[in-house]
């Protein structure tokens, strides 16, 4: 079975909203990313993954998948008949390449990344001043489409919509790109992204308490 | 024919090493990335791409794809029979995805990026702080190998050399990872590597002029 080493609400999210939406079971491992250790038996999560980040995909053979870009497709070419990725050789797969590339760069790395760890406002600045910039290419592309390559649901949106969740308390309103609130909202009403946010949040919680 | 928007020793020298790596030409468009303007007749650089960014490849159907990660693998794909990726189906295209994925987040938008484009301290002290760990994966994954997936140059390559290309001008000495610079000093005596980079610094010198 797939195992996913996750931390709740992190882009890991976006790993087991695919698992779901392709109907894929898996052991779910959750990581504390401050302490770096695994929650379960308090092992050192580094020993699993070098990078120390999430997520962290097992595959069946044992070896280790990381960054989401990779960990997405996978998952997506599982079940093909899911339609999670266009087909390689498809020129929609270099659409999802590029999204899932514009998610992991410039909104997760660029600006979500240095805002939950950096914190100080010295180091924030000017990745707040660039996050509307950024923000504008979706919700022009999403102006008159449902998802974000072809006609259905695939791992860009997956990966899209958790990016669009953290913004808020990232310090970043939506609402001012109406396209992006309702992409979200449609996202969100998705049966495997709604429990997977659940589980996750009630982890979060757990945590917190 | 194939038309690259880039920038002289910008992340788009990647595609450049890629598109001269298969042999395929293309049509260069130099950019002004300070300005968003093309250099040849001084246009409007979001016109052709509205993230105001380099990659830029325009496809012989006319459609422009972006995204270093999106446009090296289409590229690549271009003459499968180079090898400059893995088969699609082949477990080693995910390593392609999961390598181009760790450079363009954690070493190009986390690291480079705000050293070239913030350059206050206030907004790099925690920047600087990370980059040892970052090039330590890389640097053990590179100790016992050649190249970062299978056994023959990749886009991944071209995507990692030009990364510690960048290195030396963003403050850091790879020297520290003696993996690291013997990879680089192979990566950079490929002839197709050597020429795009000296194309390149011409054009550089010719803008600083």
């Amino acid at each position: 079975m797939l195992q996913l080493y996750f931390s709740p609400m992190a882009c890991s999210l976006a790993s087991r909203i695919a698992l779901m939406e392709v109907g894929v079971d898996a052991r779910y491992h959750q990581v504390h990313l401050t302490t770096k250790t695994v929650a379960t038996d308090d092992g050192d999560f580094r020993g699993i993954s070098s990078k120390g980040a999430v997520p962290v995909l097992v595959l069946e053979n044992g070896e280790r998948l990381t960054e989401s870009a990779a960990v997405l497709q996978y998952i997506a070419d599982l079940k093909p008949e899911r339609g999670l990725a266009p087909a390689p050789g498809n020129a929609d797969r270099y659409r999802l390449q590029e999204w899932l590339s514009f998610v992991g760069t410039e909104i997760h790395k660029a600006f979500l990344f240095p805002t939950f760890w950096y914190e100080d406002d010295g180091s924030l600045a000017k990745p707040r001043a660039r996050i509307g910039q950024t923000l504008s290419v979706p919700a022009a592309h999403l102006a008159d489409r449902e998802f974000l390559v072809g006609s259905s649901f695939t791992v860009a949106d997956a990966h899209l919509a958790w990016a669009l969740m953290l913004l808020r308390p990232a310090g970043v309103d939506i609402a001012q790109w109406p396209s992006l609130k309702a992409y979200l909202q449609r996202m969100q009403a998705r049966p495997a992204v709604r429990e997977a946010i659940a589980t996750e949040m009630a982890l979060r919680k757990a945590v917190a308490a």
